[in-house]
């Protein structure tokens, strides 16, 4: 079968040293540092062959995100810029709907509890979590000690099959009929399940008539604005100068679009929530030391109390937080990562079968299995496209 | 000015015993068991005078509550129908908006912090929580120890002014210009607020892509409709025989309306949600024992867990309930009682003022201060209109 | 190996079907209606093998429950009273601990993230949870819809040995050197667990200071007594007519025991309590019809608001809920079920590594192996018992 | 009577701005911006005549804050150190405990629901909340916005008698035969409560059996210490360098004691706490970039999740936060301010009254109110006193 492969040469830089889980010249949790010389090709791949717990899936659709990008692009010193766990040679992809055309003896269904049907059309989450370590019996299975990642660490959907334990597997049955191309929108529930989990699961959602600040309007502060629009939200203000991603914002239920190169964010905040300002604010440039005095500055000028600051893009640099401001306003800093567990998945592909939650307007390009080595080094410097979803089959 | 006011004579049932907060001749917590021969007229009063810290407001809408006709109600032996705290004589009217026309000197505007405004346009809780008992200062309002209610044992709005403390009062003033007809939008808020406070504060909310049930299309399981829908339900089934309250339901965003006296409940609530069943169950019927059942075999027989049932309406029977159900299925019975506190009353107005809640729908008439006795009595037995709207000035 | 064994004939009384779930003539969820004059032998067996995930424990201790003697008790017809989840022939026992003898090549201990120690004390969760299910992926395991039980459906620990998977196993190396006899408490962890579970996971705790009221100072309401003072309880009233169970109910904690026969129990709590009330009221005496008044018209008539019922004994029986009190008080009640995920056994166990929970004197009595199918019988009518602990090796 | 007065010179720096709050040469929300040349002495004034929601207090106890060490300590510039709001002159003194003389007639007791009781034991919020505005409406008065301050700017309890609010009393009757010295422990009801609001209302507090770290044992810290121990905290670990200090830590319940200047913080939790890590680190230093790292660092190197970082003291500086180990950590940042509203006074009380938290050893020296002025000097050095208690009547 057909698959999208990226190999790179394990040539860690001098100050690393092997971690308690990586292994010497295959899998680390330190790309970045490890990593050289990364080459993206099509690649001739045998069909996998399914363990008892898994099902054999038929990919009809993988969307490209930006951890693939980053996994192919190089610093100056030809290392990876993707700093997390992998393991290379791997086929990429993770963010992928198909069909379940071989079923292990042990794969269940969760929409039934039943083993699983021939033809189920089903997403699956990128987290390989355990079940068996600390955080993953006490119900937090995005922390997980022993995580492998799809399409990272072990063998992702940029191919015509992929093998993958039922458990990871969510029906998108209740989308038959209901939507315009199932598989398009069935391969967006991974990263809208992202979204959710930061804004409802770890930022505790919101009361229906409450106001929202979303910084950063790509792929995830998008849905988190389909998302928080649906729950209610009064007021969405998001944040975002890039004009094409501005306008896919309003189109995406965003009331106001704020360029905070041109305007002053802090001021129209407080104009447009009549000085209420907002229950909770999304974290979702990357860029923290660019936002946090916008966000703090916007809580401490605003009246309402209890706001919550959510961080869900990843970054190194550290922000200088006033915990004056936090003490006076009554307000909190939250950290999200994830997708898995606490019913996300399954809640946001209810949200899509109610029509509450098309966030299919995001794609941007649709193109086929062969164009992703090219389009991965487009994407390094094109900031137009928001998601570009590659048809499989 | 002109009024509706309610008299009845004192004149206790044999059992009866003075409370410690009763005031013989004057005031009751159990109005059932004391008034007898209740007459409702229009009458010609002084205009109110207002204290340092009320404001006056010019009534424009006032809506009438099943409560209202309760109280013009009674029993076989000339006793009212309603069971709570009165002291008669009173003007009744309780579900207002109007505009502030004179504003006393400690009488401030929350949403301004400062003093209020003249022609600000408000609505007003109907619970007159004292501030300084131990659930007022704990953050429990709704459960007040020295309460008054406006319409019930202080005067209210059916009236051309009522005199008001300002800590009650909540502007509208963003929605002038969104909604069509602030005042009879307005004066929805506080029933809308009584379902806020039920299923959200009380019921804890849902997540987007979360179902719920509603048992009941009356004012309050209407509102709750409305709100559940802007909160991100998935699926909201409401229960309700009158085919012209499932018409209503369907209006304000129910997605199916069984009728239990026709279906089974519980197998469609299984077949509707695909075997998944609510995470909200809402009774706002008052016929608990009819329903009870309904409830607990669908949370029973659905695969979902951690369901939780709010009762909202009041009732005096009591409920067979199985606690091995809400064991098995990790699930909760809630008591739901009044609208203050918790940001309620704002966070209504927010949502309407998004365009979210326009629950004005559910007024089927619109009538004038001297119509409403004789309507007092016609709603004894119309169940046909929801909501009836007096029209003040 | 030597081990207890409780064997039944399948039978099923005449109204019973087969479920979804049930094996004919080896598992049903409704042991009551199938099985048919059990037998209980100490019996020897074969050293059981492990799988790659699990460990081979040798069994200390493991406590006679409540169950085990409802397995081998009969109604008059000769059917065994346990009303749940079974397969028969079955070693009995699910309250141990046990030293880890051999360990599976995929066997991981929690406390480590590395491959389990020879030697490592451990005790077991009792729910084999299957982590692949909906509740399960959703964090909820007490509620896995592929439920298998330790000594009821799959062999127990009334057994020189017993195979479990490593992630039921939670280590008890902490206790070492800390109390007095580490298996004999941490054969209590389980019982204690599904106390906490009841009392802190799904009555949501309490604040330091406020009050609780347990019913029934059997195993469970003990061990919730133990856990609520080590919570910070202000008052702990235990309800219990027994004299010997008063007294251990004293020792472990409780300020306070009422007698409901002598006593009037609603009396009794408003005069503790200075009229406050308790915030959590814990019914452990698995008669709702009994006591289900007094909770209802303590809270009634108490001044706090807010209570929680925690529903944790079984019974089939249906409670008169009003619900009215529920709503005037603010009230919940909640159904608690199990002792698995959530972070219980690992507090549980810190707790008692800290001094804050020597659960131990509940243990009544000390036996050996040969001598349990006596004692099951002698329990059925013996009441001054609390905990049976078996000595194993 | 005899009182202690603080008086300054309204006498703004240049960059000084009037707030729309403030009162030229009266009242200022930015105290160290305007008040110069502070003076404390020991004044007669007359005893404060009652409003009818007030009663009369012949104080007993109150004890000295930093707070009150600041408002009479200057800079360079001899202006005073204490930022917030302040109106001068103003008698000082707001952690106090005493008894009702005289009642007002709309003064009422929370404990009966009744006018106040002659001779009832109370002790005072020192937050005068309206009641009004949008916070306190919504239930959160510690974020009132017309906030006036006791002992800050109207006059507080150094004063041999104190008018209050009824609504801010709090009946210390339970206490009564239940510890030695009534006033003693009962002006430490404030100081306690704030420390109870930070970790359990704003932190969310602890389950049994989870561990605890404490940066600063000053009163706060030290509180905290002997809350969270009640709470049942498995582990609480204080890190503070002063012996003193560190000693009377051990004395109120703290299982370890890491003197971080000479020591591995880090590497001293993970010790302690088998490599787990505490739910939560409360930062009382006021000193957040001394201590940030060591709490982000504590946080990453241990293997726990869901930490909370709660932010009590206050300071101006900024901390350098990394986004990235509250993602994989799942943890959270809170600020905390105030101790009203919640229960909390009377959860405190009713601990103290079960022996639970007995703070009093807190209490290094006592004197008399003539002592004060001088005292307020003396500990502007002295790091060894933790709270000093003036007794008064």
């Amino acid at each position: 079968m057909r698959t999208v492969e990226l190999a790179a040469k394990w040539d860690p830089v001098k100050t690393f040293k092997l971690g308690a889980k990586d292994i010497e010249g295959e899998l680390t949790y330190l790309g970045a540092q490890v990593w050289r010389n990364p080459e993206v090709r099509v690649l001739e791949k045998e069909k996998p062959k399914i363990k008892p717990n898994e099902v054999l899936i038929k990919v009809k659709r993988c969307g490209i995100c930006g951890s693939d990008v980053h996994m192919a692009q190089t610093n100056a010193d030809g290392y990876i810029l993707y700093p997390g766990l992998t393991a290379f040679p791997v086929t990429l992809g993770h963010e992928f709907a198909g069909e379940v055309v071989e079923v292990g003896v042990d794969a269940f269904n969760k929409r039934t509890n039943k083993k699983f049907e021939i033809n189920e059309p089903v997403t699956v989450e990128e987290m390989v979590w355990c079940g068996k370590c600390r955080p993953c019996c006490d119900g937090y299975p995005n922390h997980c000690e022993r995580l492998q990642e799809i399409g990272f660490s072990i063998d992702g959907a940029f191919a015509e099959f992929i093998a993958v334990p039922a458990k990871l597997c969510w029906s998108l049955k209740k989308l038959e009929d209901k939507v315009d191309d199932l598989y398009k929108l069935g391969s967006l529930v991974e990263p809208t399940s992202v979204a959710y989990n930061a804004v409802i699961e770890r930022g505790g959602g919101i009361r229906p008539g409450q106001n929202v600040v979303i910084l950063g309007a790509g792929p995830i502060g998008i849905a988190a604005t389909k998302i928080l629009k649906s729950a209610g939200a009064a007021i969405c203000i998001v944040s975002e100068p890039s004009p094409a991603r501005a306008k896919l914002a309003k189109l995406m239920g965003a009331d106001y679009v704020v360029n905070p190169q041109k305007e002053n964010f802090v001021e129209r905040v407080k104009e447009i929530t009549d000085g209420e300002g907002a229950k909770l604010y999304l974290e979702a440039t990357g860029l923290p030391m660019m936002v946090i005095d916008d966000i703090q500055n916007a809580i401490w000028e605003c009246r309402g109390v209890n706001s919550i600051v959510v961080i869900v893009a990843r970054a190194e640099e550290r922000m200088p937080v006033c915990g004056e401001y936090f003490q006076v306003k009554r307000s909190n800093i939250v950290g999200a990562q994830g997708h898995s567990g606490h019913g996300t998945f399954p809640n946001v592909i209810n949200l899509m079968a109610a029509g509450l939650c098309d966030v299919s307007p995001m794609v941007t390009k649709e193109i086929l299995l062969d164009d992703v080595p090219q389009h991965l080094k487009i994407l390094q410097m094109d900031k137009e496209n928001c998601k570009i979803s590659v048809k499989i089959s």
